[in-house]
């Protein structure tokens, strides 16, 4: 089954759960959650702006797939995976002064930063409530590792923000940070479905070495996007990233090269107040021109191998490998 | 034993749990974390400012001993109790804009709305992964009774932030958003050592009823002092609550009365602009008169005389019911 059918097929499995989920908040909370996820406008009118690819659910679903249960074991981790994930998201864009999301104005932007932490923190616990609703042994253990999954999330998070303030990033550095606020989270989802299904240690570590793996490819291409990827795609602003002075990882790789290109990026991230859009082309030249956009297609590609050798030969269901191995090239392929 | 006494010998079992726990952060959401746990100031040197009562830590040691478990049973769960209320604490006074509490900054004043979104989920997640670490059936049940109580928490502090914007909040109103925010987790410290030794469940519940209505009688209480208090022992500007326009008891008390002190307190709380000390001393001087305050302080002798029927006559532990009573009459006659 080709990539785009596979999300399709768990967002029909996953995303009526999800609404249920969030239909169990009180009025205050559940509207601009609803209004998150795109189901509906900031009113509370229908709204067709729908929820982002559906990643981390369709990985969920393969995930049990793959050790011979049926997909739906794996809805309860699905959407527990999917609250933290959005959480990360309301919480991340009011840190990062993020005012667009997938075409849309971000919970605080339309809402207010009050009302955007307290939903954030109502869908932070709710991923906890849900699974612990019938506390079996395996919903128990998908509870546990979601708890390290989040605490790892919140510390990369942390750590990405404290790099703002720190000169030496590099590549190594980057990745760090980013297999914790990307790779883990995306590691659970990947091997959430198999813990649903008791499966044997070797192959929930198998899906999760998948997953995290997926999610440094994931973020490599994120991380060109942010700089190179098209507005009417990527539903942010041109240069996102540098606008903002991310140290994402082609900046990474160009500020630790120390040489003319890493002090003329390091001169314009340097510069007072906002800026210009001839600063953020003249610094996405200079990273291009040094190299920081094909290493991290290059890093990409790489995490993106490592991934599919996770699940190569380790006794997983044939069919659900293909799944995953489409969908991992589908992500990790993508607007090159 | 005496009260202090009580809270003193809790808070030297609990507290060392608290700070290992803190300690399993990165050093980026440690640092925010501990500053506002009073053990250390803004630059990371010691501090003695110390962590507030520990009210929720002792009524979870009684209701070990409640049960004839000994105190040290409920040292997780007195743990994971303090680390949900104090992420509510960093978020709350981010949300209500407030500076100062216990006489010093709060997270967000010393650090920066950003550290303070971010320390407070890592808090909320370090309370789950700290009862799970272990995964017994006692703590299971600990956790999932958590994430109920922390959602009523959660639903509280969201129905508070909606009476901004609504007009007709009577005292009914204002106990049913209390009894989520302040309420739930009280019940839940006060019970969590009797589920952690594994008690049955009557008296399991029975003590939850008891924190739940100390919950509202200490609310009250607070409400009190949130207008009359002394700014030397609340860590508070005097008349913060009004400052605030906050739509506590006695101000939902005299609202709601539709009479001629509604209409002037109403009219100050829709003056333009922040409110001089003036407005906010003729405010308190109208519900004083109108009767807020009596009725306030008697609501606060109901719900305590209701949560000592809780507990008497349900088969506990005498001696821990000696405390759990002393201990309620503390908190809930305190200053007046």
């Amino acid at each position: 089954m080709a990539a785009p059918a596979v999300l399709e097929r768990s967002r029909l499995l996953v995303q009526p759960a999800i609404a249920a989920a969030v239909d169990r908040l009180c009025v205050e909370l559940r509207r601009p959650s609803r209004y998150h996820f795109g189901w509906t406008e900031a009113d509370g009118s229908p709204s067709s702006a729908g929820s982002g690819k559906g990643l981390r659910p369709a990985l969920a679903v393969l995930s049990a797939e793959a050790v011979g249960a049926p997909g739906a074991t794996a809805v309860p981790g699905a959407v527990a995976t999917e609250l933290v994930h959005n959480f990360s998201l309301v919480h991340d864009d009011i840190i990062d002064g993020d005012t667009v999301r997938r075409h849309r104005a971000t919970v605080w932007s339309a809402f207010g930063v009050e009302d955007a932490i307290i939903s954030g923190d109502a869908l932070h616990n709710l991923a906890y409530q849900l699974l612990l609703d019938e506390p079996t042994a395996e919903r128990v253990s998908a509870a546990t590792r979601l708890t390290a999954a989040t605490a790892a999330m919140i510390a990369g998070q942390a750590a990405d923000m404290a790099f703002d303030d720190v000169t030496g990033i590099d590549l190594e550095a980057c990745l760090a940070m980013e297999a914790d606020k990307t790779g883990a989270l995306i590691g659970y989802s990947a091997s959430v479905g198999a813990v649903l299904a008791g499966a044997a240690g070797i192959h929930v570590d198998a899906l999760e070495a998948y997953g995290r793996e997926l999610g440094l490819a994931f973020q490599a291409v994120d991380d060109v996007l942010g700089i190179w990827g098209d507005p009417a795609v990527t539903g942010k602003a041109a240069g996102n990233d540098l606008r903002e002075r991310k140290k994402s990882m082609p900046v990474a790789i160009v500020l630790s090269g120390h040489d003319e290109a890493a002090e003329q990026l390091g001169d314009i991230y340097d510069l007072e107040g906002d800026l210009s859009d001839a600063d953020v082309g003249r610094a996405a030249a200079i990273i291009e021109a040094a190299g920081g956009r094909d290493r991290t297609v290059a890093e990409a590609r790489l995490h993106l191998d490592a991934a599919l050798d996770s699940v190569a030969d380790v006794g997983l269901v044939d069919t659900a490998v293909v799944d995953l191995v489409d969908l991992a090239r589908f992500v990790a392929e993508r607007d090159f």
